[in-house]
């Protein structure tokens, strides 16, 4: 378990101060580094001990039978399970002969850091082995933002009181041996030696092995190459064999002296090129590396992050634990989306090998939200890889009956790989998040591009799925049944809060999407009325409410349902000791699902209904998915819940610093990183777009001094500084690109006021207490936020 | 296919004229011959060709793993399938060193014949031999009912036109290459080499083999012996193999001079006893049917039939199709139960590996209610089977997190098996459906040991499940929800009215047999508060009702779900080509649900809904289950459709002998074919038993001229004669077990009204037209009943 003390609480940085081996795995992937299409878990550099080897392409996958106790009509066959591809990691180093192992001799220093704003992973280590050698050793290690094929790694070795002998071998390794699964079915299903060797080439300190995947011939290349200085003599040589190449250095330290091993390392992948062409891609790509040298790579690294922060960077004064995590998150969010340009953006990112490496709704739903505010160009990669899927989901949707398309509930590579039904094909609200994800991403932006190189096409595709999907009863109104929202502790229900509204805001996005472009809607064969048909339905829309109990059942009937025995069932998640069919059929709620309607429909709610609302859910809500505490966030401090959403907040934000969903081992969790985010900005500054109008409601709680946030809306940046009793907002550009003297001004919405922010003017803008209607709800017994350290008490984590 | 000509119409037999190899495995199911206990398929003696090769001990089963693409919590880890054991069916004949296989040569006449009071399946083939030799082959084969570990056989050949040499080959084989499955999750999961030789004895003309399963380690045993009568010098030899023995005559004939081969099977199994002990149980069991001989065991065979029909046939004037298959129904609903002791009665009895030999609903819901009518003592040991297999009910319902016992939706020895939860372990009303079993024993039995050796812990251990499973609702109405009703095309809803009903019958049931045995009742835990509980859950049920339309929805919402589209989908069974999630969220339904809560909880609702129930229903009712047939026979006929009521029993009554569900290749239906006596005699009949009341209400449809049955009562049996104006009621026993004369006579509802029929003296009374409701309704495009022949028209099957 990570404990308080594994990272220490620093701004810009995760430092491990020392090495706590049962806790290797987690750290690994709370070390990962990624740029959306490269990612390398934070193994240590000589491969052992570990507790997860990783290194990942972003969907090379390879393909598996998905076996079905009994089989149904439209269940997928085929299974995606991302691959642990080559290792390009590997330095090991034999001290006199001994292999440097952190288990062996003496570790006198361990530390490792993750730097935010280097996008780095550093370590430092003085070790003594066995036979009382001293070294120190020093590593660096990025994977490119710039250079999308590229990582580097440096490796310094420093003789520290005696002369020692140094054999330092450089490694590619495919085939690694993964441990196996651990039967919770959330942790991926391992693959062994996945990889079939297809070419091999070494020469001078280079090597490059080609690999394809066994069952689905997916190619795959990786290449490493070395600088290598040395005061003294050195002795070097590469060699490769079918799943290995290796580059070995020998030579011999005085006290005091260093070696430094500078290795650069490329990666390729394809379905569809040449083997040849992908061996000389990976050249390339070392030779562009080599040509920027890791002093390039790392400048280049930290330019490309100085600007993201410029422009997304969060600052909470008052809560350090959460000052952190807040960039951890981003970091990691960032890491996830920034080059995976026209792949998929994993659940984990590609920080490990958890649910097999698939996407689910998280990326449209929590993710994209933060990177459409402050990376919107991945949101564009990301929406243009579900465009490119599109024909499998037409297909998909043909097959179920269904018209339009629908998107998988989970997948690496288009196709639906999900084995459960209910609680997969049913959500069919991934569709609209999608959907949503194209709208928001032309309101935040300004950009129509996206939608007329294929958002329009999706926004059209979906609005057709729910039309076929939804029907009118005998009174008139529009309902949705039959299928699953978010919260995965009911399934297959009858007009789901969330799921109804989303379809409603999907078809009337649709519906003024045509309109906009009405040229491209001829071509997809939509009439004037077809789109008069989608704003019809989503007018209908039928929205259930409980009149005795002043509530929004979360389905029809929710709020009828026998309620669960709490007191009965003390181990979470509840899904690994309860049966679905006795989850399904009570008030039990895994995540937020009405909160996230509430967040995303919130002009459909009355202030008064989504107190009682609140009130109502938290005392049934377990949050046994790391979606949820974001979302609680932000709807508790709508009400006036301050608190209660800083605990949520931090929940939110340490569930892989501190492993609270004890599967950190398996891959961060994306989208909880995410929540942290949204959790501050959405709950505590308020933000909303609905309409299209950005507005903001700050309101900070007690332990929260400050906060302040840059985003990007229309192309221009807006930093929020907000105060306990204040909130000024300054627009850094101009709408012309500039500065922004003199240009037009911003309109938004303060504190439901319209005011106008003009460009490089500070305005300052009071904010007012709101008392909450009703209490502090509590939680199920056992599910208050984890504890959060209060200036009057400890920590209890 | 099965066409019209494969069988004749015979009232006591079913004769296949010729022999059609395209439906070789049909009829190897239709000529199976079983005691519940050893069943045979109607495979040749040669063995080859053979559709599937089949034979089956009840209960003798391997273990398999259960895969599942998304694990759960309560999924079943371990499968269990039927085992195709050692095959002692085998006779090769080989005439002047050609082996005879119908394939080959000429056939010239081949005749086989089930006869139904016999008992016996014999065969008559005339075969002349590729080289020109012409013989006659006559066998006949028996499952003895009285000796249930025997089986029979004899084996006759006759030289035609000259002389020839006979080498008749009888074998035991193990491990018969079984076809593999067809991908149509109907049919059973085959298992390869499913034995492992433990044993092999041979000894003049007699062998046994001992198996054991591979995984399981549950043994069984083989043994033949031999009588050999032939008119020239005979050289005989045995053989064992660990696989195979064989016992080889050779002799020559002269034309008109024939050979015969008696040949005697006897099979054990047990999972517990020695080795040993198993194969001196196989030898005593040939040595007592040497003893009786094949005479001996057609006799008793004959006798045990001749019993079962004087107290359970019925006859059909008018309609001689129904007519054979009413008693062909019976003869194998008989065959699966007889002597199943201790053992369970598979939804294909011993017919065939379909649905990997388990049992399901099928067996308390359609097949005990015949049985307890006919052969009482058969629904008795059933139930003693459930109540055996409580130990494992139990620790399901625990695993579930429920109270009482939940018994295995699918299974053979007792674990649930099913591998698809929504269609099997939340189908609940299976356990009512045991209860109910349990209540109408004793209701139809007068006998109460039953329920004192076990039935009460049954009634007690449901009713504990159902208070787990139900709850009261804010206004005092108590619920089910969450579960699924015998319509597996809806799963998982709130308040199954047929569901709803049956727990409460359940529960009342279960107070009711808690009054009556205060003692036992004491020691399973049940006080007074705990039994006014049952009743006040009973008194309080929901059941829905659409005031709107004057019609029970199915479940709470059903009449306002979408409809089907029924144009759009033309092949059936609907479930291999549309998803679960769009049939479970529209109103298509798969087989009779809300018909069967009519039948059994009559007395819960006002002819006039039954009237409009059934005109809504039928409109969307599919069958594509072979249990929906019948019970729409029989509401059909209640509410006065008596020509549609003809027709779903014509419907009900074939679906085995013309394969209507094409895959009476895997085994028979045995509810269907129990379903024809319950279309026959609670439809036409009208018998119920609500409140413990035996009441008849008869109505013969147009084509019917007189229906004749017995059935009984209290250990008396009752014999009813319908005319379409009258029915004539004989009492046959007294009350005292005499012929009854001036004993006391029985009190029965006839129409509606109490009378009291003396034993002996016919009482005839009026029978009265009743007109419908409504108009006969339509049924959805292409699902109207199998066409029957009517006297103004040719049938279309």
């Amino acid at each position: 378990m990570i404990g308080r003390s594994t990272f220490g609480i620093d701004p810009w940085q995760v430092r491990e101060p020392r090495l706590d081996l049962d806790v290797l795995a987690q750290s690994e992937s709370v070390f990962a580094l990624s740029n959306g299409h490269l990612g390398f878990r934070g193994n240590l550099e000589e491969g052992e001990p570990h507790g997860v080897p990783g290194t990942y392409l972003n969907s090379f996958f390879e393909e598996r039978p998905l076996p079905h106790a009994e089989a149904g009509y439209g269940y997928p066959e085929i299974g995606q399970s991302i691959v642990n591809v080559t290792n390009g990691k590997l330095v090991r180093l034999m001290v006199d002969d001994e292999p440097f192992d952190v288990r062996y001799g003496q570790l006198v220093a361990h530390e490792r850091v993750l730097d935010l704003r280097a996008g780095t992973l550093t370590r430092h280590v003085e070790w003594i082995s066995p036979a009382g050698r001293r070294v120190r050793v020093h590593t660096v290690r990025l994977v490119s933002f710039t250079q999308r094929a590229v990582a580097a790694l440096e490796y310094v070795v420093e003789a520290v009181d005696a002369p020692v002998r140094l054999i330092i071998q450089s490694l590619l390794v495919a085939n690694e041996a993964v441990p196996t699964g651990s039967g919770d079915p959330r942790a991926a299903a391992a693959l062994r030696s996945p990889l079939v060797p297809v070419e091999q080439d070494a020469a001078d300190l280079r090597a490059v092995l080609v690999h394809r995947t066994r069952a689905s011939g997916r190619q795959m290349a990786a290449g490493m190459d070395h600088r290598f200085e040395s005061p003294g003599r050195v002795q070097a040589e590469t060699r490769a064999a079918e799943d290995w190449a290796r580059t070995s250095f020998v030579t011999v330290l005085q006290p005091g002296q260093r070696v430094r091993l500078e290795k650069t390392l490329a990666y390729g992948w394809s379905s569809r090129r040449s083997q040849q062409a992908l061996r000389d891609q990976v050249a390339s790509a070392l030779t562009g590396a080599r040509y920027s040298g890791l002093d390039g790579l790392l400048a280049e690294q930290r330019a490309y992050l100085d600007e993201f922060w410029d422009a997304a960077d969060v600052q909470v004064e008052g809560d350090p634990v959460v000052q952190q995590a807040v960039r951890f998150g981003l970091f990691h969010v960032l890491q996830a989306g920034a080059r995976s340009e026209g792949r998929c953006i994993p659940a984990k990112g590609l920080t490990g090998p958890g649910y097999d490496g698939h996407t689910f709704w998280d990326t449209e739903a929590y993710v994209l939200p933060v990177l459409t505010y402050t990376a919107p160009e991945a949101t564009a990669d990301a929406l243009r890889w579900r465009h490119a899927t599109l024909g499998q989901a037409r297909h998909r949707a043909r097959e179920l009956g269904l018209r339009g398309a629908a998107f998988p509930w989970r997948t690496i590579g288009g196709a639906e790989c999900s084995g459960y039904w209910p609680a997969s094909t049913a959500a069919f609200h991934l569709n609209a998040d999608v959907a949503l994800a194209v709208d928001r991403y032309r309101t935040v932006t300004g950009d129509d591009s996206l939608e007329r190189e294929g958002g329009l096409e999706l926004l059209v595709e979906t609005a057709r799925l729910w039309m076929s999907l939804g029907h009118h009863d005998r009174d008139g109104r529009w309902h949705v049944v039959g299928v699953t929202g978010p919260d995965e502790y009911t399934a297959v229900v009858a007009d789901n809060v969330f799921t109804n509204l989303a379809a409603a805001a999907n078809l009337r996005a649709a519906a003024a999407a045509v309109r906009r472009n009405p040229d491209l809607a001829r071509m997809l064969g939509v009439d004037m009325e077809e789109g008069a048909s989608w704003r019809d339905a989503a007018n209908a829309v039928h929205v259930p409410y409980d009149p005795e109990l002043g509530v929004h059942p979360q389905h029809e009937g929710f709020t009828r349902l026998p309620e669960w025995d709490f007191a009965a069932h003390a181990d979470y998640p509840l899904l690994l000791s309860a049966p679905y069919f006795d989850l399904y059929r009570r008030q039990v709620v895994k995540q937020a699902d009405l909160a996230l309607a509430m967040v995303w429909f919130g002009d459909r709610f009355a202030w008064e209904d989504k107190a009682r609302n609140v009130d109502y859910y938290e005392r049934r809500t377990v949050r046994d998915s790391s979606l949820s505490a974001s979302v609680q966030a932000v709807v508790a401090a709508e009400v006036g819940h301050l608190d209660l959403a800083h605990d949520y907040t931090w929940e939110a934000a340490l569930v892989d610093l501190r492993d609270l969903h004890r599967n950190t081992r398996d891959g961060l969790h994306i989208a909880s990183l995410a929540g942290t985010w949204i959790a501050l900005v959405n709950g505590f500054g308020g933000l909303r777009d609905h309409g299209g109008t950005l507005s903001f409601d700050p309101r900070l709680p007690q332990d929260i001094d400050r906060l302040r946030f840059t985003l990007r809306w229309h192309g221009r940046r807006l930093s929020v500084d907000v105060e306990p009793d204040r909130a000024t907002y300054l627009l850094r550009d101009g709408s012309d690109g500039s500065d922004g003297a003199g240009v037009a001004g911003l309109r938004l919405r303060h504190a439901g006021e319209d005011v106008t922010v003009e460009a490089g003017v500070p305005l300052t803008l009071p904010v007012l207490p709101r008392a909450p209607l009703l209490p502090r709800p509590p939680q199920p017994p056992g599910r208050a936020p984890a504890a959060r350290p209060t200036p009057s008490g400890p920590a209890l984590l």
